[in-house]
């Protein structure tokens, strides 16, 4: 028994994204059903449909900042009935017997996680589909439970671009007293700003453009230094306990490196692939500094995180856009020209021809 | 009032090192004059004197492994006196005052420790000599005790070698049940391994050499992986908590990072410079790994090291020279053909010409 549903979905790296119907298997014993309400458009979308990764697989339904309803729940589920506000972040399942899994870290899962699209389920094998849907269909584990209060449509992003910031910032103990820094005003780096606000920090962006710092003050930074003025760069010098460098593209991280304390580290949480310019291991040395990456965070963390920003009263700043208008989107994501994030307001699928 | 000592100095970065006179400051109040014994021959003695970091002065008299016997102290000093047994290290002052210092932490002092020797004394700015010399007179702060029942000659080397292996294995909490792996086997790889031994972890080597499996064992290594087979490699993924990379020069780390454990560090403490073939960072953000660095550890921390040793039993594996064959020692260093530790016999000083 499946359930024929409506989506958007990519059918090539090249072809833009359109309607597209496909069958959702119906709820397992453990499995909920979510109607999907909001989306978020997460720059991973972007390199997922286009292949970058060199892992795609078509027709492909991207979304994993997924806010919904639950409208069905399978005979076991114990944690949600209809009607839950509920979330769905990268991963839909794991392994759930490694170490990692055992820690939960279901992201570092030793066999890797089950990624909520472009992944394969680990009972029947069938390909994986994200939010841009009308509904989807995960085990209760890895759903999240929204906290009254929060605006469904800004909570959206919290599923990537919350956990992604929040997870780094809790593992390296980031509290009252520390002072954190953010490279980059994006999806990312806004709730980076925000979080570390919240749990205390003293915080700083770190941006290539002048024009941002009214935003980056709305957004909880205390101060904002251009990372291209030279005189800025030194002035916080040996600052900062943690720098969380957003940066979704190869740029240097040396010009960073004399900004962090002794002890301090840099952990990128956008950027895959070589450090390019090279890394110069001398401030590492010199100052016990490290370089270290961060990948959003695990379920439990998540949920952990979706209660803290219930408490605070924390949701990312979106533009709310159409299913219709997502290729258009994609075009500006890439220019950064979204503050700070693009949500799909879902109900617009039931107008998609 | 000063006295004339003898030493061992280069005058040049091409010149051997030869015989060479020069004043020792008589004692202030807090001041130890130390009759130095022992004094082991760090591969950055090679360095400073061939003036390879570009801020060498000469006359350079080198050392910071050093091992005596106290001769004299100032009027204020309480922590020793005549016949007492101590090490200096790397430093013998800094500024005392800065967050660094303030946490033990003065090999990281905000405006640079005193180092041992091409060091300028903070207090008449006089240029620091080391240890291949007769006497050294250092501050009561930057002495350290060597306890009871500890070779003196296996004792130099600690106070470089030594701390520079424990300050890491340490500050990232290794003990009982900890994977530890140590890459490369020389001053520092072969000290690393007896100290994670006695720590209570699991210690591995990485070598390039097919030979050094029995010494290896020898020194406390559970294991042995020969860093350039690749089924060696594959066999050790996911494995270390910590990875200590004693590697002297530049060399590619990335083939290191599959075997740390999810969280795990890979801590360079032998090379300053850019990290050539580039660091990945796909890694680190996948596996919430890390790069980072250690320099040789705090004066606190360097004694703990030392009483460590004597609970344990610990001292550096060395080959015992007399003072005129240091030239030869240092082209013998640079080919590695020493185990693991040339220690200088002072008293050959005396029949030094
Ligand atoms: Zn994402
Ligand atoms: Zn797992
Ligand atoms: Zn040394
Ligand atoms: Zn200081």
């Amino acid at each position: 028994m499946t359930t024929n549903v409506r989506s958007y979905a990519a059918h090539s790296p090249t072809s833009p994204l359109g309607l597209f119907r496909f069958d959702r298997r119906s709820p397992r014993d453990n499995d909920v059903v979510i109607e999907v309400l909001y989306c978020g458009v997460c720059h991973s979308d972007v390199h997922n449909v286009r292949n970058d990764w060199g892992n795609a697989n078509y027709p492909m339904v991207p979304g994993h900042e997924i806010i919904g309803r639950v409208v069905d729940v399978g005979a076991q589920v114990t944690r949600f009935k209809a009607g839950d506000r509920v979330g769905v972040g990268c991963m839909v399942d794991s392994c759930r017997h490694c170490a990692a899994c055992g820690k939960g870290w279901e992201q570092y899962c030793e066999s890797g996680a089950t990624y909520t699209y472009n992944g394969e389920d680990r009972i029947d094998g069938t390909r994986t589909q994200g939010g841009y849907s009308e509904t989807i269909v995960v085990t209760q584990d890895f759903v999240l439970k929204v906290p009254d209060g929060l605006d469904l449509a800004g909570a959206a992003p919290l599923l990537c671009a919350g956990i992604t910031t929040y997870s780094p910032l809790r593992h390296w103990k980031v509290g009252a007293g520390s002072k954190v820094a953010v490279v980059g005003l994006g999806g990312l780096g806004h709730m980076g700003l925000k979080l570390a606000k919240a749990m205390g920090a003293e915080v700083t962006l770190f941006t290539r453009s002048p024009g941002k710092e009214a935003d980056a003050r709305r957004l909880g930074a205390d101060q904002v230094v251009l990372s291209t003025d030279e005189a800025q760069m030194a002035e916080v010098a040996g600052r900062f306990d943690l720098i969380i460098d957003t940066v979704p593209y190869v740029h240097d991280v040396n010009p960073y490196m004399p900004t962090l304390a002794i002890g301090g580290t840099l952990v990128l949480v956008g950027y895959l692939g070589p450090l390019d310019p090279m890394l110069n291991s001398a401030p590492l040395v010199m100052n016990r500094k490290a370089v270290a990456g961060s990948l959003i965070g695990g379920i439990a963390e998540t949920q952990e995180m979706l209660d803290f920003c219930g408490q605070h009263g924390i949701t990312s700043d979106i533009e709310v856009i159409n299913i219709q208008d997502i290729n258009e989107a994609y075009e500006r994501l890439l220019k950064s020209d979204v503050k700070y994030r693009f949500v799909i307001d879902m109900a617009s699928l039931k107008d998609a021809a």
